[in-house]
């Protein structure tokens, strides 16, 4: 085989694939219409569109290799004949085409048109806190995900055949390992902090940190809080002509190509932050998508490496960068500019308050500290239900368990508890752990940009978060899936994944912030 | 062949078109996108979705008959074998499949792509009031209508293969016998009203409309406009449950499932009957939409007849009553309460006002009188592109031409003449000629209509809107396409389209307000 032909192979793999991809993101278009638009009365219908969609994109997904030209490609790979760019593309399409054509249509078919109907089903459900609403849908879907971790195949855990299509190459076990370890760290960190808590004892605390740096009765009209968050999206380099800003209940991103890539986020009149912070959140991982190379598009060189690297990036922004002293010295006299009279705190009590750590029930409220128990109880219910080791009908209680366990509070209704996330309804089990990962990595790569980036923090002290997002792009968005998950934080870091970046990035923070000795 | 075998055929041929039609949705669910939502760099991506899912659509449409099983359908309606409804759905898909079959699916997907990127190039020249760059698309668009139409086959032009698409059973030398028809009963009788003209005289006039019904000054906050066109919107039974309103540059209806048919209406803090009319326009549209038999979604019987007829419904809530006393004797009291001291004029000037007879340059503005000639300028430029006579380049000097022996005026730019509407850069040639056959089919229906329900007007008067929408609900909109045009004339009116009616209708409504001898 000459270079030239295995040019020629792998440029029409390329255009098989970006046949593919483009279907695919009409899926996605009709996804976010779902979420973001779609009336009521519409979501039978838009069911069946997804199903269907879903099942000609399989189709023309498996038919890659009608002619064996990826299983020839993968030969050379094998032979180490190809550039490292090539060997990405058939490795990665490999990985995607060897796990896709384990899963018959009617399977892929069936699991669109059931979760696409869950997600409605679980809305109502949380609407009403009844879990005995979503109980039979999720069960449904339990079942479902245990016959597709049978299809695919598993060596120890049918937990890892699910979890690999979210976090390649990552292992249950070794999430054991690591958030064991968390949990080791994060309860008597969280235990030593001073937590204020609420009349009614450590077990029911809601969350009020909200009183603390907002003046009372101030109301953020929507409009100009959406204006607000916009102008932190523009400042972090967010292309609004290749992108666009909606609300939902579930802040969210969704990439149709590097030059669609959209986000929502949420209102809360009583509370900018509960738009500030997801915004920057989906905007993390909007720029990951806008810094996609778009001359790949289709291929799993403009592909994001895993969730646990998306993550990372949102996580990065949102709190490294967020909630950081140095990011409020150039946005917090604007903020006070913008609402007058409702930031009365000087700077630094703002700070301590923007960062007070407090158990809470709610996951996407909760603080840096606290949040990867919200994670380590979801991914240790879903593991059970996944192994068959407890009951969707026992989730309930068992969810509560886990949070007095863990957290110390018990939540008082379904709705605050087991029914509040999305996840399960959309069949995303084995999805929750890269959340964490996520936390970890933005870490690592954090310390790695301080390291490198000359004067970083003085920089994002004067606003200037571009010259970050510049280094985020050259380093971990540009690359696509050209680098696994490991050997991009070796790349980028020197080392692989490294939760003590975590761990010290938590003390080096809430340590002074909480007066505690520094090799707490 | 047993009764109940053809049943079970029937039944085959329905499951195949939903799928088909669950696709197609999709389509019109990204184009939907497109015009209210995506981001400007999102463009060349979108097109090639589109395009790539009109090739697939295309395919599976023709694989219906893979086995024969529409041939036989079909012979099996020539025989005479099956009831009014299966024949309806034999006949219409026959029709459809016999002309999709002559479309290779290359050409399918170019005109896809083409259209959808010269969409975007249409309104960037339009808004740089640039023919110019626009003119390269247009020639290459007429070109390969021009290809379709030979594709298709024809008998006397090559715009009965295209009007053919909008509106089935029409042909070029019909509409020009209406349309001259027409021209002599307009152009003269616009000539006898007392059309007052602005200082330049009667060769520029620009709408002043507003003038006279709106206190000077006056503003509409757009979301006060919005949630006014909504009220009257749910009058009229337009549910928006199952439905939405968004705002785009050109209003417009799209039906994804009767249970997810969606409106777009623009607003002008300025003018809010630039809201109103086009949302009672478009609801017009959508109460067919919703009106359509789910329970046969994906067939025939539950699709629209033509767009003539769809026109005519919503022309009918446009001008019959949204242009009307009754209606208003209704709503301007309490329009006059929502924006106080806006509306001084008393009721039946405000009515005078409203229906106030201009030459203007704006198709979309123009009203009902003047509105045809609007329409039979296009026509009449269209036939002739597709026909070969004229060439691209001519159009904007044949453009204002002809506005000026029509109408007496002409444009002073091209984005208020050649370029005002998107038809063409989407491809619609040969849809021009519905919105007159809408007009004419509206005044057809409205008159059976105020036959048939006793007191129509006091009910409109009192607010009651919803007895008209279910009468046009029970005689229209639950048929789907059961009758053709012309039956569906004969079933609801005792007739076939009779443009007499459109002239009474302008007539008894006219002469009065401009004091016209009633023979006239």
């Amino acid at each position: 085989m000459t270079e030239k032909k295995e040019r020629n192979e792998i440029e029409k793999l390329t255009e098989r694939l970006r046949e593919v991809t483009y279907l695919g993101t009409s899926i996605a278009v009709l996804q976010w219409d779902q979420e973001v638009n779609m009336p009521k009365k519409g979501a039978n219908a838009r069911a069946t569109s997804i199903s269907l969609l879903s099942g000609l994109v399989h189709q023309k997904f498996l038919a890659i290799d009608h002619d064996g030209l990826l299983s020839g490609l993968r030969k050379r790979l094998e032979d180490k004949k190809l550039v490292p760019s090539e060997a990405a593309i058939v490795r990665e399409t490999w990985r995607s085409f060897s796990r896709a054509r384990k899963l018959p249509e009617t399977f892929v078919k069936e699991m669109a048109e059931l979760t696409s109907r869950a997600q409605n089903v679980w809305a109502e459900a949380r609407a009403e806190n009844n879990f005995a609403k979503f109980a039979p849908y999720l069960e449904r879907i339990v079942e479902k995900k245990r016959e597709e971790a049978k299809l695919i195949g598993y060596e120890e855990s049918p937990y890892d055949a699910l979890l690999d299509s979210y976090e390649p190459d990552m292992t249950t076990v070794e999430i054991e390992r690591i958030f064991t370890d968390l949990k080791t760290f994060l309860v008597p960190f969280i235990a030593r902090l001073p937590v204020r808590c609420t009349q009614t004892g450590f077990r029911k605390v809601s969350n009020n940190k909200r009183s603390l740096v907002i003046a009372q009765g101030a109301i953020f009209p929507v409009e100009q809080q959406a204006e607000f968050s916009k102008r932190i999206a523009g400042a972090m380099g967010y292309d609004l002509e290749a992108g666009r800003i909606d609300a939902s209940t579930h802040p969210f991103t969704t990439d149709f190509h590097p030059h669609d890539v959209r986000i929502t986020t949420r209102y809360n009149p009583k509370n900018i932050f509960e738009s500030i912070f997801p915004t920057m959140h989906e905007v993390g991982h909007a720029l990951y998508g806008q810094g996609l190379p778009h001359e790949h598009f289709g291929t799993p060189l403009a592909d994001a490496i895993s969730l646990g690297i998306h993550e990372s990036q949102s996580r990065l922004w949102e709190n490294m960068v967020g909630k950081s002293l140095p990011f409020w010295k150039h946005w917090y006299p604007k903020l006070q500019k913008e609402f007058p009279g409702v930031f009365t705190l000087p700077l630094p009590s703002f700070y301590r308050s923007l960062n007070r750590v407090t158990p809470t029930l709610i996951r996407v409220e909760a603080d840096e500290v606290t949040y990867n128990l919200h994670i380590i109880i979801r991914f240790e219910l879903e593991k059970a239900l996944i192994e068959g080791t407890i009951e969707v009908k026992d989730l309930p209680a068992l969810w509560n368990e886990r949070y007095q366990e863990y957290l110390g509070i018990i939540p008082t209704t379904d709705r605050e508890g087991v029914l509040q996330d999305v996840h399960w309804s959309t069949g995303y089990i084995g999805y929750f752990p890269t959340y964490t990962l996520g936390n970890l990595y933005s870490a690592q790569f954090w310390n790695a940009a301080k390291k490198e980036i000359r004067g970083l923090e003085q920089k994002i002290a004067k606003g200037d978060l571009k010259t970050l997002r510049e280094w985020l792009r050259k380093h971990i968005h540009r690359h696509g899936k050209l680098y696994s998950a490991e050997n991009l934080a070796l790349a980028v870091t020197g080392e692989k994944l490294n939760p003590d970046y975590f761990s010290a990035y938590i003390r080096a923070k809430y340590g002074p912030l909480y007066g505690l000795p520094t090799e707490a």
